[in-house]
């Protein structure tokens, strides 16, 4: 194994959970995240995964709130590589957690997030039926975006295989892999390697962590010729001891300077679409 | 799994293979092993595994060319934890191999290299015969000296759990896991797995990497909590693109800067003593 030259950070910026009572500086409104996004893309961010919220912080699945954001977000940085959500951990109802994929005023989403089963996070269940997979993936496919597969545990790669059998996933492969929640795959060398050693080929695969787990996940993809994905979504704080609340930037600036000590740069948004195999955009 | 505070650097400063021909800065006399190891300790290493060479660059068995390295090393660096190999590599008599354990002068080595098996190198074969292990073992114990145990497949470490199934190697355990010679283990999370889960309990582990491997193995050890050998003896590049020649103290702040960006300091020599469970040491 060698270390390829090039790596994807993406970068989640927001999320659903973290509230500005406790992350102060996550960013919420669609201003806020086109600002955030900028700043994260100068230190070496080349894709971005989007949740939608209100003003008040509330998640949202609105369509025209993904819409704003995605504009705001390509007004300052117009060739990131976008990335919605499609997460049911607030609503199940399909049409809204397919809403995100509509977006197409200044620019459509390339990719979205479709996590390939249910499990529990600490605040409870997270469901996602089969036909709850099978009808975004093919939302995803009728709009040529291509899944971010969400991958919690052994088993969702095992799924992610059996929807290639089937048909129903089709090629560009692109799994982020996240250790470390509470009811699902810790952060290990037993089960990096149990995930690496199943997954779909070819493919191209980041590890994140949630919480303290980030830093460790993702240095052992970047030890392991992986990709990342950081940001305060999954992780408020640079220091889990001190648990000072930290910024988008400084999380991306940190993987990106251990990215450098090993010798490999953080992949613009053009070399990360040409690593996913996804094709080119050209947005101005 | 939580990354500790500490990290061992285990220095591997000379080794017998490179030349000053293509590796201009390796240390080989006693004087320039003890600046250069200095310069380590001032750097982040808290132990330093000594090969002995000749003025000409030949390895040498000698007692007396150990001694005076040891004696040169502790005089700059008093405290640093000294270990002294019993490689096989160039002569295979046991009372040569051992001949470095009778150092005792101004110091005595702490622990000392066993390589737990036969493997091949690109140069040929290294044979480690069960009877000359055993002999090391016993030669060790009979002076307090803990061995590093020189892991190059996951064979050697099902043969430390033989060896202490039949009370031949008693704690502290310490493992020195080495990735990426051709005949032997590559990096890969299926090989880190792999030796992990069949390590002896409790024991301290660190990962090295021959040649380009060395920043994976080291990285991917910091990302899974456990500690690094760096040094010349193993990899002579900081970058394998250029093949610039490195020097010891620029590998060891590379590993260095990295583990504090994933918050993890460089042990002193008494936190490395702490950790592995070897007797505390004052020298002055």
């Amino acid at each position: 194994m060698s270390l390829p030259d090039q790596v994807i950070i993406n970068l989640c910026p927001t999320g659903m959970v973290p509230r500005r009572a406790k992350v102060p500086d996550v960013p919420i409104t669609p201003d806020e995240i086109a600002k955030d996004v900028r700043r994260c893309y100068e230190a070496g961010a080349g894709m971005v995964h989007l949740h939608a919220r209100e003003d008040d912080e509330e998640p949202t699945w609105s369509a025209q709130r993904f819409t704003d954001i995605v504009d705001a977000v390509v007004t300052l940085t117009p060739d990131i590589v976008l990335v919605v959500t499609t997460s049911g951990r607030n609503w199940s109802e399909l049409d809204k957690r397919a809403a995100s994929l509509t977006v197409d005023n200044l620019a459509r989403p390339e990719m979205a997030s479709l996590t390939l089963g249910s499990m529990n996070f600490v605040s409870g269940p997270s469901v996602n039926s089969p036909e709850t997979i099978e009808g975004l993936a093919r939302a995803m496919q009728e709009r040529d975006i291509v899944p971010e597969l969400e991958i919690f545990d052994i088993g969702m790669v095992n799924y992610a295989n059996y929807l290639i059998s089937r048909g129903i996933l089709k090629p560009p492969y692109y799994l982020n892999i996240l250790f470390g929640s509470i009811g699902t795959a810790e952060v290990s060398a037993a089960n990096a390697a149990a995930v690496l050693s199943s997954l779909p080929q070819p493919s191209t695969w980041a590890f994140a962590g949630i919480g303290r787990f980030q830093l460790a996940a993702n240095s052992l993809a970047l030890s392991l010729g992986g990709h990342v994905r950081v940001g305060l979504e999954d992780n408020p704080y640079l220091d889990w001891k001190t648990k000072e609340p930290t910024t988008n930037p400084r999380l991306v600036e940190r993987i990106v300077r251990i990215a450098r000590e090993m010798g490999r740069e953080p992949a613009t948004p053009q070399q990360v679409r040409e690593i996913i195999g996804l094709p080119q955009v050209v947005r101005t």
